[in-house]
């Protein structure tokens, strides 16, 4: 029978992680990065549909298409990160249908209605951005997610001519406590959030 | 330094975890519910906005009240579960932000703001549904997402006259492993899904 996890995870994935502003000098091997997806592409989504798709940018020439489309709040912490990675969907996701979820034609429920096709990518991918996040402080980084972009800059730069579009921003690597993080902030109590019916 | 969590660890929130159809006679107590709330608000959200409200549905007059707007293929293993959460957000979440954000007027961004109001509640309580899973993992607890269900009728039958929307549903229990699962289907290759830039 499955337990809890120890403590001790349980502190890492969520009671103790922080979102870092600041890095070490510490870099994250292209090898940990597929050990990540391979970790987060387990994850549940709808029809296994499965809509995320990532860019891990961590060169130079990389960071310098990212830098101008940032929000000038996020511009330094996302620079000093040994990886950004965009977290998109692909509105066309419903294409892969036939290979990840063969045994129904679901590819013919999204193809004439966009609408839902672009409501199940953004639901679905967020949600994957959840595992995302998750999987990498499963791995012993640290990942913190960010909207402050210009998105439609960013689909420009990254995704011209393509059915895929960002949806947020993770940045990746080890955080340096001793630069320290912001106070944390509340989080709303269990009865202003939840209800048992 | 962190340090990976121990590969049982990482079977158990990723790769080993299923989606059940059936469930053990075994109940998920109250306290539970919020034991796995205390661990999911942690997860970082834009601006620390937490948009996630969660009602969770375990008693057979609640369970009344969802039946008939479940899509028919989620019926059953649904009403099986000892526990359904309605996955919602606040489209009127920044109405919180001066408690979860105090130091910057953020609530103004959003009170004029209708579509960036709904687009932020959307994504960050999707992103959320994420951690919820995985805590609910992380505490021993199966869990898996649904979106088979008639949304507008379960905010008209849960939330009528508040700002909440229903987003998607996750069957809380523990799976019947003697029952069996559905064969797993294929994920897509790093290659197919991820970049490197």
């Amino acid at each position: 029978m499955k337990q809890a996890l120890h403590p001790a995870a349980l502190e890492q994935l969520f009671t103790h992680a922080r979102t870092f502003n600041a890095w070490q000098d510490r870099p994250v091997p292209d090898a940990l990065l597929h050990t990540l997806y391979d970790l987060l592409k387990w994850g549940p989504t709808a029809l296994n549909s499965g809509p995320l798709r990532l860019v891990f940018v961590r060169t130079a020439e990389g960071k310098a298409r990212l830098q101008p489309l940032l929000s000038e709040g996020n511009r330094a912490k996302t620079l000093a990160a040994p990886v950004n990675v965009i977290v998109a969907q692909d509105l066309a996701f419903h294409e892969q249908l036939p290979k990840l979820f063969p045994h129904v034609d679901a590819r013919s429920w999204f193809a004439d209605n966009p609408a839902l096709a672009e409501s199940t990518a953004f639901r679905n991918s967020s949600l994957q951005g959840g595992y995302l996040i998750l999987a990498a402080r499963a791995l012993g980084l640290d990942a913190g997610p960010m909207s402050g972009f210009d998105a439609a800059a960013v689909d420009k730069e990254f995704f011209a001519g393509t059915s895929i579009r960002s949806n947020f921003l993770v940045n990746l690597g080890y955080g340096d406590t001793e630069a320290g993080v912001h106070p944390r902030n509340p989080r709303l109590a269990f009865e202003d959030a939840c209800q048992l019916l």
